[in-house]
């Protein structure tokens, strides 16, 4: 297949998530999406804050992007009040973020144990209720809370709510406009009844991130994932699920690797363009 | 702690698997167990077949050990329909295997996706046929069939039963004395409610095995586990649940990490045995 050009209509929902082309700075990633035809993109706080919030907003807006998704607030579980507090702080600053750049959703990395913690059920309620403290906040900026559920091969270090089923129980407890969940097809291909759970998500799930899950699965498991199309999961039927639920946001393109790292960036995202319009546009 | 010495009353349910030694041959293993005061093991097909199925059941038997389990049948998810018959024969000689060896205990390794394939609903509703297609085979031989639930991480290329709660839905189409499940904590221990899912499970519990969730993974999957406490794992409440619900068998170590594999079969055997006096035993 020929990589879709600016203006081809499957190119439509798409988001180059940063972290894809980490490589990149800001500005070169928003170049590089329009250059590519690529109308939204997915961004990071610490570029963000490296371009300047105010230039980071006006660089994004003058070229025309939509921000589907700032990546990343939560980390929610330490066992020190203070450092909850702090984690509190700092996402109520990424909220603040998340609007000034005219973004609706903050995505939230639950956070794993603390260190010599081995209570992965306490860890989980502080989850819960950190997400319930920041309901207020995210209401008055007009910003949705997406809680990511983590495959567990990160469990342990970075995200204990496991399962869209989980997520989703968190989530419930408080009203769809403001908490919605995170659906990554790395993190939740894998689990039981997923297509049912996604079904149950409906309108809250505020973000769809597509990236591949490949064995063997490379050495460092935080860079781990891989290009669509190059290893085990159906894109079919969870796009379909995600489309049937009632999802109409940006298909976000978020891969963390260091082959895709190491490749220039504009091929990547030619790559990627490639592999969305062949693997996941269809099923939208 | 010191070592625990043979006879130490702490000693008597724990079993070697084979594979935390995986250097050692079957006879090291089996002297290393008599040497150690442990007096159980758990067995491997490959080692067994090197030494002939007689003397290794008569090696075993001689030295006064248990096996507490059959590693491994299963591998049940191919697509293709002469290399499932082959995989029901495989097991079916498995199984006479177990029984030669006065083992009441086959454990299931699921089966990962198929080459290709992408289906994973699929690949599992072939674990439970075949499961099914094993009951009499098993039921004659006296020998129980343990599906072994494996950590997502091993979804695509290993196991595609994910949790205990999917392993227990097989499980339960059959009766307890035939078809059970085996715990291991490095595959269940991030499950949600799985303190609840292992007393659903109550007697079909057919094996405990323990090792440890480390990070940073080591950088080969299938080598990533550790030595308990050096990790996440709270084997306290899960041991306390296995306890609780019934189980009264023995407790396998089965450590797969290329560090352990290189250190000296009885210095890890000291290790593992310490370990297990001080974290897992006081909770049976």
């Amino acid at each position: 297949m020929a990589t879709p050009l600016p203006g081809d209509p499957r190119l439509a929902r798409l988001s180059l998530n940063q972290r894809t082309t980490a490589r990149w700075s800001l500005r070169e990633a928003v170049d590089g999406c329009v250059a590519a035809g690529i109308g939204s993109i997915g961004v990071w706080r610490e570029p963000v804050a490296d371009t300047g919030l105010e230039a980071a907003a006006r660089m994004i807006r003058d070229a025309g992007l939509r921000v589907s998704s700032l990546c990343r607030g939560g980390f929610f579980t330490s066992a020190d009040r203070a450092a909850r507090a702090a984690a509190h702080d700092d996402n109520l600053a990424a909220l603040d973020e998340a609007a000034a750049l005219g973004c609706d959703v903050l995505v939230l990395v639950p956070g794993g144990l603390p260190e010599g913690d081995r209570d992965i059920a306490g860890a989980r309620d502080r989850v819960a209720e950190a997400v319930a403290a920041l309901v207020p906040g995210a209401r008055e900026r007009g910003v949705r809370l997406g809680i990511e559920p983590m495959h567990p091969i990160f469990a342990a270090d970075r995200g204990v709510i496991s399962t869209l089923g989980q997520a989703l129980d968190i989530a419930e407890q408080h009203p769809a406009e403001v908490v919605g969940v995170v659906v990554d097809t790395f993190h939740v291909w894998w689990e039981p009844g997923v297509l049912e759970q996604i079904a149950r998500a409906g309108r809250r799930i505020v973000s769809y991130q597509v990236c591949e899950w490949i064995t063997p699965l490379p050495a460092d498991s935080l860079l781990s994932r891989g290009m669509m199309g190059d290893g085990h999961i159906d894109f079919g039927s969870l796009t379909r699920a995600v489309a049937a639920a009632g999802y109409t946001g940006d298909v976000e393109v978020e891969i963390f690797n260091a082959d895709v790292w190491a490749a220039p960036g504009a091929d990547v995202v030619a790559t990627l363009a490639r592999r969305y319009a062949e693997i996941v546009e269809p099923h939208l």
